[in-house]
Formats: structure tokens, sequence, C-alpha cells
């Protein structure tokens, strides 16, 4: 794994570490300087690692409360976590605070097959609640790459989005209602089951994307929808970054609705064909990937049209997949960029989200911005959606190179706010975009934030510090 | 129109109004008193509506700007509204304070077919974008009753829904990003124009659907969808609400997905027919319509399995509309049902929500409340998301009655909670339901919603005491 800025092994404090010892079961409260370590940060390379004084392994609402409770009686930050995959920092331990633990906390509570809800524990890993509903013919749509094990309270802490997000929305479209934790030790519960509700304000959609900064979330009811078909697939190779960020315009401009439409470029087919020898990288400078997974013959006329925006776009060789397997074969390689990349050095990923049609010009201005600071970066994108992830690589203990890719990771978020996006799609801000946010939000709306905070965290003990700096 | 609890007709202060005067163009301060009290409320029979001191026409962010700084400077209350078209009193105004008339700020200002959005000022009739929009083969979906006349901002204040909403979703779903002026008179703009985005905590979901009472919104920029296929309309007749109810549940087993599922009963069919001699009540005693808007094919396939549903429920009729004229005279005679009541006497309507499984227990125990308070309770409702809308009618000036109808307001309330729903689907909560809302979501909840407004309306000026009770 990547560098990181542990700062010390000298003995934590254990005054809040007693207090809960005496509160909890047995076994819940960890001190191991190891395990605490290992549990104190998520996968954001370079992000800085508070010390923390515990880990909280809870089991149940009450133990939360417990817990929520005795930092409050204590002053002591409180930063919650589930399976520590986040991208941002944002589970990254506070100096001096405990790590909640809700792994531990994994049941499928409830799945309703005919009000199409399924209510969760937040320790549930994404992947297991879609293979829980699918035996029953439904889905969960949000798919982060981090399914297989990402829990599904991280995915409500930072609005997890992913690959089908294009044509079905990101996590906050599908959580109907929550249990949460306060920040002044209540057990509250928000939203509704039913399909629709507008009694009082959206404290639900406030709570998503969040970052565990203004409640513990201990209970999550989502929306389901039916399993969709597998669908067809269209793919097109191209010559550049720019093409293919011309073809997606195009698509976008004929009014085609895929299920995904990723990106893959050069740098992550030689990446993967340098692991699995999948032989990608020979055949392609970037490939564009698209799923249709629309009822009956629309699923196939939607490749063909995908194909032919494809094709006039310029693509070197367009096509529907022949087979299933070639179509899985083709987004495994997507899937397998990340660790391929990962293998190569530390890699820190970027989440910009641009409108569609300024794709083709940040993926030349990402291109430029690797040229000017002489560092690789390399390219996946949920790109139907604009939402670019471009990966950092460096040499690992290369410190020069480090200092060039942060930079780049700056100018790349500049680059996106002036064609109008966002700095982060859906990783979430934690602590690598913190200075992103300010810029984005501006001052006015920075404040909004904090009196929000304040509101509902008035003793500032949620995971403080993240998403924006302290009031 | 209705009964209103007007209380006087002597003049009002001027203080404001005179500042006001001072500090904006000609003409856009009113204080006749016709025209203020005129202004002074919506649709909601018997909430109670408070004396403005002025209505404000403002015609730019600018001005309204100018008006919340001077109700800051003054500690007076402010009450923006669009049409006046709700049915919760949302909009009525405070014992001395302004009404910020927003119905003139009504252009659309852009469209983006490539990005798919359009950006409205707050006074744009929902219609009006919508055919807007279809010129460039685009689609606002959400589309409340009220859509040739209510505006977009206050679809925005109630987080307005409608008929499509059962596939499309409401109007949160569609907002993707607001220029406010909040509650310390600053100019913000929250949100985004891309198709995801994390950047923060979702202030747009916050300020939809909360009624005016955290920020004015200025401007509007709203996700459009491409123009769906006219579609195919699925009818069935039953002999009952319950029967109706069943086949309602049967179709969301069958995990059919038609783009309106709408219910009309008897009440509302003789009414119709007593104004307009469509002939509906002569053949059943409650109608169910469905439309698909699928894709090719898949429309048809729907409508013959939603058909299949309908007989197997019990329908002593059903089949798919013959010909596009006659599902447009079956839709129009669910849009006529309320006007149709409305000339027998004022009507209450009640906008609650209940999961699917007890929409049929709800409508039966509706139909025990009318018997029971003896007045008549006729029913619309969305009910393919289980959004009924009971419609109680009273006689003109029979106080008795009222007493009764709200009696029975009371009971629906009630049994929406006991069965799972909640106090309002799609309505609001404005005036009439904050008894509702405060059993709905209980003290601690409450506490948030005060701490949230505190927080983003520090001196409590924006439409205080509507959804919930002053803190």
């Amino acid at each position: 794994m990547a560098e990181r800025n542990f700062v010390s092994t000298t003995p934590p404090a254990v005054g809040i570490a007693e207090v809960l010892r005496r509160r909890l079961p047995t076994g819940r409260v960890v001190t191991d300087p190891d395990i605490v370590a290992g549990l104190s940060h998520d996968q954001a390379v370079w992000a800085p690692v508070g010390r923390a004084v515990a880990v909280v392994r809870a089991k149940s609402t009450d133990e939360v409360r417990t817990v929520v409770r005795a930092c409050l009686e204590q002053g002591v930050p409180l930063v919650a976590r589930g399976a520590g995959t986040g991208l941002s920092g944002g589970a990254n331990a506070v100096e001096g605070g405990v790590i909640l633990a809700l792994d531990g906390m994994d049941r499928v509570l409830e799945v309703d097959q005919l009000e199409r809800l399924a209510v969760v524990q937040p320790g549930v890993v994404n992947d297991d609640l879609r293979a829980h509903v699918a035996a029953l013919g439904l889905w969960y749509p949000p798919d982060p790459a981090s399914s297989p094990w990402s829990t599904m309270g991280g995915n409500v802490a930072t609005n997890a989005g992913g690959v089908c997000c294009v044509k079905y929305g990101v996590t906050r479209d599908y959580v109907l209602g929550l249990e949460v934790v306060t920040g002044t030790g209540e057990v509250v519960r928000l939203g509704r089951r039913t399909s629709k509700g507008v009694a009082g304000y959206d404290l639900v959609g406030l709570m998503v994307g969040a970052e565990g900064t203004l409640g513990v979330v201990t209970e999550i009811t989502v929306r389901l929808r039916r399993l969709p078909p597998v669908g067809v697939t269209a793919v097109g190779y191209f010559d550049s970054v720019g093409q293919a960020g011309d073809a997606v315009r195009a698509t976008a401009a004929a009014g085609l609705r895929p299920a995904a439409l990723e990106l893959v470029d050069r740098h992550c087919l030689r990446a993967v064909d340098a692991w699995k020898n999948m032989g990608l990288s020979a055949e392609a400078d970037v490939v564009l990937l698209a799923r249709f997974d629309d009822d009956g013959r629309a699923a196939e006329e939607g490749a063909r049209r995908m194909v032919d925006c494809f094709r006039g776009a310029g693509s070197t060789w367009a096509d529907r997949s022949e087979t299933e397997e070639e179509a899985k074969m083709l987004f495994a390689a997507r899937r397998l960029a990340f660790p391929a990349l990962e293998r190569l050095g530390p890699v820190l990923t970027e989440d910009v989200c641009v409108p569609i049609g300024a794709v083709a010009e940040m993926l030349a201005r990402i291109d430029r911005t690797a040229e000017r600071h002489r560092i690789t970066i390399a390219n996946i994108a949920h790109v139907g959606d604009g939402n670019l992830h471009p990966l950092l690589v460096t040499e690992r203990g290369d410190a020069a190179a480090q200092v060039r890719a942060r930079a780049a990771f700056d100018d790349i978020i500049a680059d996106a706010l002036e064609l109008g996006g966002t700095v982060t799609g859906e990783h979430g801000v934690g602590l690598l975009k913190r200075p992103g946010l300010t810029r984005e939000l501006g001052p006015a709306v920075l404040e909004m934030h904090r009196a929000v905070k304040r509101a509902l965290d008035p003793a500032g003990i949620l995971n403080p510090g993240k998403v924006f700096g302290q009031a």
C-alpha cells in the first residue's frame, strides 16, 4: 500500500478508552497500536492521518449511542468507518479521537419485495446486498468500483456512485430512510418507507454524502429496482482521448441513454496487459464501453446507434460485443485498471466531474498536465456522466515525483472548475479535496455548511475537520 | 373560492413598506388592501391567513436581496409566493409581514440540449417550461395537477409531485442547482450543472421542499429528459375501492412499472358527469388508469400485463384504450375531478402517502371515516406510489359539516401514520399539516429541523411558523 503520514508510535492516552470499556461489552474496545493504526485510514494516498486513542467495534445502535455519548462527555472526536475503501481521507483518524468501526453491523434486516425496499445495517457490503436481493429478482443499482468490499454505511457517507449511475443515479437517489445517532447522542429515524413524502426537511438527503460529519448512520432503508436484463455491450476503439471525448459528446447529442458508458485509456490498457496479458493495448489507445439494458429489442437498437456514434466520431474499430463473455472481459479490464496501476506505484486517484460538452477538453488538459509535470496520468472514467478519474501514478519512494503529482492534482481541480465542473463527482471531499471545495463553494456557501454542522453537531465531535475546516 | 379567516380591514402599518418603496423601482411595492389580501393566501381552505403589510412584485435577484435585507433590518417576516396554487397554506401571509411575489420573474434563461438542463427564474409556470423544452424534444417530468398555473419556484418550495412521479420521480430528483437569497441576505449559488457531484452537503436537496423557510429561490437549474413516446393506456373499472386497491397491489407484485397509475372514484366520476356529462359514472364505481411510455413494443406489453392484473383483481371491465383520444378523455376526467367537486362546495384536499401494500386498507378506512363523520370523501390518487388525495367536500356555509370534515381530516392522518405512511406525499406541510408533522417526526427530529432553521435563517424572518412551530 501507499505511503502514509504516520507520525508516532508512542502509546495513546487511555481516558476515553477506559470509559468506553466500562460501558461496552468485552472485546468491543481495541487499543492495540497496530490494530488502531491499521483502522485509522482509508485508501487515499498522502492524506494526513491522526493518532486515534481507540477503536470500537460496535455491534448495535445502542452501542453506537453509548460511544457517541461518551465522546460528547469527554469532548473526544469520533470517526465512523466501514471497510476503509474511501479515496479522499474521509475516514482517516482524527488526533486523539476514537474510531468507530461499523463493519460488524452487517445484517440485512429486511427485504420487502412488494414495496421494493431493503433495510440494512451500515456494515453490509454493497455486493452482499446485491446478491441478497438478486435472489428475489431485485436490484440495488449504485455500483462503486469498491462494491466487493465497501459497506453501505460508507456508500451513504460518500454518496457513492459507480458505473450504472449514468442511467440509474447515485446512492442518494436510493436512500429512503435512515436511523442515525445524532450529534447530541439521540437515536432518530429520518425519512420514510413510502415512495413519496415531503414531511419536513430532507434530512436524509443531507446525511447522505455528509461523510459522517452530521450523524452516525446505524440503519439504512434503500429503494430497490427490478433486476434488469444483462444487456448488450457496444465497444469503440479510438486513437486518442480527444476523439473518445468527441464520441461521448455525440452519444449525448443523439439522446442515447446507456446503462454504462466507460472510458479506459492506453496507460490502463498497458498496465492491465502487463499484469493479465489480455492483449488490449495492442488494439486500441482508448476504449469506450457502453452497455444497454433496456427491455426487448430496445437494448440492441441502443447498442447499434452507439456503434454508429463511435464510428461517426472516428473510431478505429467499433461494434457490439459478439458474446456476453467478451463484454464481461472488457468490463473486467476496466475494473482491473486501478489495481494494475497500483502495481506500478502509489496511485493518487482524482475524481472530477465536468459537463458532457467539456469532456474532450478536460481529457486534453489532463494530458497536457501530465506532460507539464512529467508524471504518468492514466484515465478511467464514468465518461457518460462526465465523471473522470485521472490516476496519478508515481514510483514508490520518488519524493520529487510526488511533489509534481500534487501540483498536477491541483491543476486538474482548477481545470475542472474552469470548465464548469465540480472537484468531486463521487469520492467525496474528505481531506484531499478540502482546498478544492473551498474554491468551488466560496465563503458564503461554506459558512452555510458550517452553520448546518454547528446546528446538528454542536459539540463538533463528529469527524471534525473533514469536508471543510472547523468553524 | 373557499371561506378564509380574514380578520380585519384596518389599514396595515407602513414602516417596512416605506423602506421598500425607497429602495425599489416604482411600482414594485403594493399596499392596496384588496390586492394584498388577494395575494395573501394559497388554495388551502381553512388555513389561517395573517395580515400582510405589503406585497413586493420582484423582478430580479437584486430586488429579492433588497427585500430580504430590508426585512432583516426591520425584523419583518417575509413570505415568498408564486401562483398561490398551494394546498397546505404554505404561502399564506404572516401577520405584519411582507409578501414577496415572484411570478414576475418568469424567464426561461437557458436550455442546454447537450447537457439536458434548463435554467429558469422561479416565476416560470411549469407547463410553460414543458412547452418550451418540448419544442427541442426534451421533457421536464414533474407534473403536478397545478402545472398549467403553478410556478417552478412553488414546485421547488413544496417538492411537487404529480402523475408521472411513479416512474420519473418528483421535483427534487430534477433540481441540480439553485440560486438562493439566504436568511442572512446573501446571494449564493448551490449545487452544480454536472450530472454527478458530491462537493459538500446537499443544500439543494435541503432547500427543495423547505417551503421557503430556509431561503428565497431566485433561479433554478433542472435536469431534463428526452421526451418520451405518447404511450399506451390501460383502463380498469372496479366495483369498489377495495378491489382497485388489490389491483394496485397486484401490479406492484408483478413488477410493472407504469409511467402513471391513477385512481378516480365514484364521487369524482359523478361530479365530472354532472358537470361535463362524460357518462363515466354509469359504467364504473372506481376507475384505474395506467399509462406505459416505454420504447417500442415494451409499452404495449406493459399495458397488456396491466390489463391482466386488473382482470385478475376482479375488474368489471378492463382493456387497453382503443385510441389516444379515449385515453386523453379518461385522463381529462381525472384532472377535472377536483374542479368538478369544488362546484359542490369547499373541498379540503388531503394528501397522505402509504406503502403500496396498505393502499386497499387505507382506502377502506377513508370510506369508514366518511361514514363515521357523515361527510362526502371523494378519492383521486396517484395510487401507483400510494399517494392518496381524499377530497373532503362540504356544503358552503355548513359550519357543522366543516367541524366534522376537520375531524375526518385528523382521522385520515392518524390512519396513514398507523399504516406506515406519511402525512404529506407531495403538497407540503404548510399550516394544515403542522400537527401531523409533529406526530410523524417526534420531538428529536423536530428539534433537528429547528436547529437547521436557526442555522440558515438566524433572524427567523423566512416564512416563520410554516412546516413547524417557532423555536
